[in-house]
């Protein structure tokens, strides 16, 4: 009881963390407004993350950058062609980010962003989380039908591609970055596809 | 020769607060941090920028954002066919970022995406920096040959990669995003120019 009390305190405050960092990134976010947030006491918070933020943060990025990768086989599984899977892809994102009122759906790339020059340790982290996402899309992108090297090639074009047009989108208030990005994505399987 | 002092520490204020956000981002960023990479007392701080913070953050977001869009036909005009112009700038942001030790180039995308649903007001500045690189890239686009259409097209794409790239690139301490990024988007050109 004890122990599962205290994992979900501790589930409490990765989530807390995460959902912080996501609306106002890294630097903003204290460890009070965590604790606030978490609806728990700062002694747990140093019991479950003797580092602090830091730390914290750490967790965060790695549990939201592992349920964010699960997104792509989620939305290209519909779609039996990869040029229509890859840009049906970021139209379901342009709908989502849109729905929401265009919130940041993740943090790890805008904290990355944010600490890659300035907390080397976090920085780590996140290169970390975007490493396996580029495993995973790779993985997934090669029993799609694509040969290694392509789907590496492609799944770093998606991530950047993603990752820039979710800037643009939500600092625009605009869905149209998305689209386009999602339309250039499809030109480049095209092209792999052709090649073939 | 006041008003030229005058200009001068202007400007140094909003040149370190940009080379602070750079690194940084904005929550990181204090007016002390900036008054001291300005060489300028806070009083002259609180004269060239009464609103404080907020206030430095848009002229630097400005400043920056006008300059770097300049980047593009710098980089493209030395070649003929846009399809090795798209992917020749990919290439050198690649090489600079590289040499710089993996530097953020530009505050804008960054500060954009730790802002955008915290900061209301500067998210609107960072929304006309990037409204007016659309507009930029658009009319550059369309006199290197394209529609207009396809060019405001290809210029979201190319911005969404871009700082999309820029962030996996910083953070992974690698340029295989930007280059990845690039072919991507030289099969985009690819594709438009196919299809007059």
């Amino acid at each position: 009881m004890t122990e599962q009390m205290s994992t979900s305190t501790r589930d409490r405050l990765t989530t807390a963390t995460a959902e912080l960092m996501r609306a106002q990134g890294y630097s903003a976010t204290s460890v009070k407004q965590i604790t606030v947030a978490a609806r728990a006491p700062m002694g747990s918070l140093y019991h479950h993350f003797p580092e602090g933020k830091p730390q914290l943060a750490a967790a965060a990025l790695r549990t939201s950058g592992a349920a964010y990768i699960q997104l792509l086989p989620l939305l290209m599984d519909p779609y039996d062609d990869l040029r229509d899977a890859v840009p049906a892809a970021f139209d379901a994102a342009a709908e989502q980010i849109e729905q929401t009122g265009w919130i940041n759906m993740c943090p790890v790339g805008t904290v990355a962003g944010e600490v890659a020059d300035s907390e080397p340790g976090l920085r780590e982290v996140a290169a970390e989380v975007i490493a396996f996402w580029i495993d995973e899309g790779t993985d997934y992108l090669t029993s799609r039908g694509l040969a290694t090297v392509d789907a590496r090639e492609l799944i770093l074009a998606i991530l950047s591609a993603l990752e820039g047009a979710f800037v643009l989108s939500r600092t625009l208030r605009s869905a149209e970055p998305l689209h386009a990005a999602g339309r250039a994505m499809a030109a480049r399987v095209e092209a792999m596809v052709a090649v073939r």
